[in-house]
């Protein structure tokens, strides 16, 4: 049933893969099976950081509904435009990161937090070296089977 | 339908009301209300701590799906055995808390993260003056509408 949910808000909200910033909306961002509820113990330190690009790693924890990340943004990286179904709440640990989203610019220092709701397009920009802290529900299936295109650029295309 | 959801699941994992330590499921813990999804930019800064009892300070922000909540505890602050129909992921940012949990004894430390499953009962003891990030799913509705009287004593009853 809740299944059946996801399905139909997918198909409503999906658009085209995206191939340019026109078209921002996320497709697969959420995982269709069912993913066990457990009790996990784990270090940051355990988890490897995965370089997206130069100037961008990560490491993410998933739990049942919940998805925690560490995103490691070097000053001038860019997340292009985008949307996903995901709710999003992002925490700036460390540093700053320059927001545009829903018609305004919003610059999140640390200490500070954003909450995204689903399918709003947003695209961000550390402005200094930046640890974010990014919570997601549904977890980001995109992050988790690596077909994040959006994110794996050697050279930024929509500044 | 989601609400219907909610409700049955609500119908199907309740217990009575909570009166000592054996039975330490709480209710009311689900907003059964939808909540709005909304675009929200927060300092924790502007934020009140709220004080439950002499050793435990909070604040919290809430999304859609959402909350993550920030939890000051003094070394010796105990959360006396509960559970929850919400999913809990819970990420030390200083400090030590120690948990009971699962039949095992865990100790979680800063830059360490512990997943807790839905309705998996859990007790916790700082043993060191702690800073934990909460983050839940859905919402916890007895910390929004302030009915956590298990938080809210001035000496801990079941260390």
């Amino acid at each position: 049933m809740v299944k059946k949910i996801l399905k139909s808000k997918s198909k409503r909200k999906a658009a085209p893969r995206r191939k340019s910033s026109s078209s921002p909306a996320l497709r697969n961002t959420v995982i269709k099976s069912s993913r066990p509820a457990k009790l996990q113990y784990i270090p940051w330190s355990t988890i490897p950081l995965e370089d997206l690009n130069p100037l961008l790693q990560r490491q993410f924890i998933v739990g049942h509904e919940i998805m925690v990340a560490r995103v490691l943004m070097k000053k001038g990286c860019i997340i292009p435009l985008h949307s996903h179904l995901n709710e999003q709440v992002t925490y700036i640990l460390d540093g700053a990161l320059k927001f545009w989203i829903d018609g305004k610019e919003i610059i999140v220092r640390a200490g500070e937090v954003l909450t995204i709701p689903p399918h709003m397009p947003h695209k961000a920009e550390a402005i200094e070296d930046t640890i974010d802290l990014d919570i997601f529900n549904p977890p980001r299936a995109d992050w988790m089977n690596k077909t994040d295109d959006y994110l794996r650029r050697d050279e930024p295309a929509d500044k």
